[in-house]
């Protein structure tokens, strides 16, 4: 007998996440009820996963679980909020209890480590398609957005970038590497990306602005800089590239990945001359993994220099309704 | 050339609906900021719409847009609630321009209606699939609940409950109405609900529990009951039914359309018997257009009686994984 609607929402997610005690009403009726938390701003962002274009089908039900998440605390995390609560929308073609097992484990694993609850849900017939709301709040006025950044101020992401594009491919068989420890690795980093909460939180003290790297860093550098009316240029020989990624693919198209790759989620900011010192001394960028990788400029638009020359990047992130991917 | 993702929002969806003073950031960054109303609780829910599921595949673009909202809007007028911004998650096989047009106005003509503001979003590739996620609130403590009724109670609907299901019908050629004023009263009920946010405002003062119609109405009636800790009785005779329904397919199928239909959007409730005529005072039927259908009872389960006797339904509510539809 297939599971009902309700047999599902019971069964799998019903208590997901976090216990928390600003819930008064949680899963099951029409509505959420969550009590506002005082003196601060609330903090939205909405994100979905479709089978075939974020994610290659047949991928682990935990990663799809994880990753619908994530993406979802990376925003949150881009803004220094604190995550509090989640929604979920889930689409799928049929009701497969061990998909749908592993799936809530390892949305209900994250959604532990970061104190979400799931409050709400919807779950619908149709292709795997997965959309998570997720809701959370900020001291108010602290937020940091896309538009703060000035030019001279220094730009910096956290993590290696590049990995979580190179994991994917590793997924697909698009890529090879005899070194199993590096192959484990980088699929990991696109199938169980880290969102980096705890460091945007910290960052409402330096950064002037924000913005979490998911469809290339050179494009989302791009997106900030154009949101702060500003340009930037990035320095290719400082772009931090995992050693496992160089064993992958070798440093000159691991750079490429890191500029490219997406699917990321690490931060990129960038901080003021008169800030970068504190920033160094407070928050160490060995613990913290960050590396300065460039410089926000007068000039519009996002260039790479190597050795101060430009070098030329066509593909600037990717895009949805205009991409090769 | 395509739109980009970037283009798309942009012209689209930035600020679709409602300017609210209360929303510092709005669509454009990795997330929107929502300043938290002082001594109200947030009411939270999330809603799916799929082609070919939820809506035949080439429905009008401004209908999808509407019900996307619309569903959505309905669970906050079940809880009582004040509506008041929203998220888009908008899956799409191609970027089309009419067709983004035509949806983004028939989302933004409802949202301004009801006084909600988009705040954020998300579009992305994939097989045409409309999460709405909407955001309101509540005065502390006053939400209404399915879980408040009691036996002895009187049950309510709004509305006309199977309209929306015969719309359907017709919208698909599977029922024929020579009388075109009834046909577009019908088809309309179907591709333009309209959300009983008002009256679920009013009924905090006088309903024990309250549910919105979406499944069909003696399945949701069922839900209420159920989360209640009783059954249900409701009176085959007293459903009410519009003339148009009527017309279309006879007075007997119609009721069990009513029963059974789907898309109602309508708001059911419990009243308790030292409220019903402050009620009917203060909120005329006639004008608030309301039915008493049935009345709570110890007994678990729902069932319909006629002249005293109980009539079989065996088709208890649209359930998504154990649907004949």
């Amino acid at each position: 007998m297939p599971l009902s609607e309700f047999e599902l929402i019971d069964r799998f997610f019903r208590g997901c996440g976090t216990q928390r005690s600003d819930v008064p009403l949680g899963v099951g009726d029409d509505a959420a009820l969550i009590e506002c938390p005082p003196d601060r701003q609330l903090v939205a962002a909405i994100d979905t996963l479709v089978e075939g274009v974020h994610f290659p089908a047949g991928s682990p039900a935990a990663s799809v679980g994880h990753r619908a998440l994530a993406v979802n605390l990376s925003d949150l995390a881009a803004m220094g909020a604190e995550p509090g609560w989640a929604l979920l929308a889930l689409t799928l073609p049929r009701a497969d209890e061990r998909w749908l097992e592993e799936f809530s484990r390892g949305l209900a694993a994250l959604a532990r480590e970061f104190g979400v609850a799931l409050v709400g849900g919807d779950t619908t017939c149709g292709p795997l398609c997965v959309t998570i709301q997720i809701l959370g709040s900020v001291e108010r006025g602290t937020a940091l957005t896309r538009s703060g950044a000035a030019a001279g101020e220094a730009l910096y992401v956290s993590g290696t970038p590049g990995d979580a594009a190179a994991g994917l491919q590793l997924e697909q068989s698009r890529l090879e590497l005899a070194d199993a420890h590096s192959a484990r690795y980088l699929r990991d980093r696109f199938l169980f990306p880290a969102p980096r909460v705890a460091l945007g939180r910290r960052l409402r003290a330096y950064a002037s602005a924000c913005i979490d790297v998911s469809d290339g860093l050179l494009g989302d550098a791009g997106k900030l800089a154009r949101a702060s009316g500003c340009g930037v240029e990035l320095d290719y020989e400082m772009l931090p590239v995992s050693l496992a990624l160089a064993a992958a693919v070798g440093p000159e198209r691991a750079r490429g990945l890191a500029l490219t790759g997406g699917d990321d989620y690490e931060l990129l900011f960038s901080v003021p001359p008169s800030r970068t010192d504190d920033l160094a001394r407070d928050l160490p960028a060995d613990e913290w993994r960050y590396t300065r990788i460039g410089t926000l400029r007068g000039e519009s638009g996002a260039v790479v220099t190597r050795n101060g020359s430009v070098i030329d990047f066509s593909h600037y992130g990717f895009d949805h309704f205009a991409s090769v991917r």
